[in-house]
């Protein structure tokens, strides 16, 4: 599989509304997501780094609905680092497969929330991890 | 059904993390959600209100991720309310059964986010719709 083709980010509607708005995450119709697994949220403060996750089975379906942040895959094989930075004004969703090395890190000062919606429950034993320094990528940098 | 029965209210685990948390939303095997018609979130500004609305089909599942946000339902044969607040300081999911009138506002002075996570995806063939006025309800009182 292609680096691109385990990572679809796809731009998300918002819909203003008196005093707020709406903002789409998923539609079963998209045929996205086969089962429905496991939502939460992961919040995340300005500059803070949480990597290196790799998840064995689990395909992910991030948006961040508040702030802005920054995910990075590394494909190990290709030695070859892809980036996003996602949030409230550049709101999409990023579709990821398994078996792919990332981090992410909050970017915005105040609040940054990531939400998964996983097409599995959590289980510590389909991932793995690594110490954010194990893989050597310059996170200062943007 | 009893009011009570339409409405369920369940306290939702939050767990820290280095420089943030983890807010659990669903998960399969809680068998809530026979399926995934919908995810999708409504920022609603301090005070703001938004009612009334019925659902004739969805069953909704309210999470309150950001600010706080009351909810308030009203049975129409009874005559009577219902009202709960939900938000980062009383984080829980309200998994609310179709066939009732329910609004909602804004609490935070700051931001208000609520993700619904629907077994239908919107329709608005499905939904019915009253001016605020049309119910009698104090939204004044806290």
């Amino acid at each position: 599989m292609s680096l691109e083709n385990k990572i679809t980010l796809k731009k998300l509607k918002t819909i203003p509304t008196d005093g707020g708005q709406v903002l789409h995450a998923i539609k079963n119709s998209e045929n996205i997501i086969n089962n429905l697994g496991e939502v939460y949220f992961s919040s995340i403060g300005h500059n803070v780094i949480r990597a290196w996750k790799f998840h064995k089975k689990m395909t992910l379906n991030l948006i961040v609905p508040v702030g802005s942040v920054k995910f990075v895959f590394y494909f190990e094989e290709k030695n070859k680092f892809l980036e996003y930075e996602i949030g409230e004004k550049n709101y999409c969703r990023l579709t990821v497969k398994p078996k792919i090395w990332f981090g992410f890190q909050g970017l915005d000062i105040k609040q940054n929330l990531v939400m998964n919606i996983a097409d599995l429950e959590h289980d510590q034993n389909e991932m793995k991890k690594k110490q954010t320094k194990e893989i050597e990528y310059n996170w200062e940098k943007r």
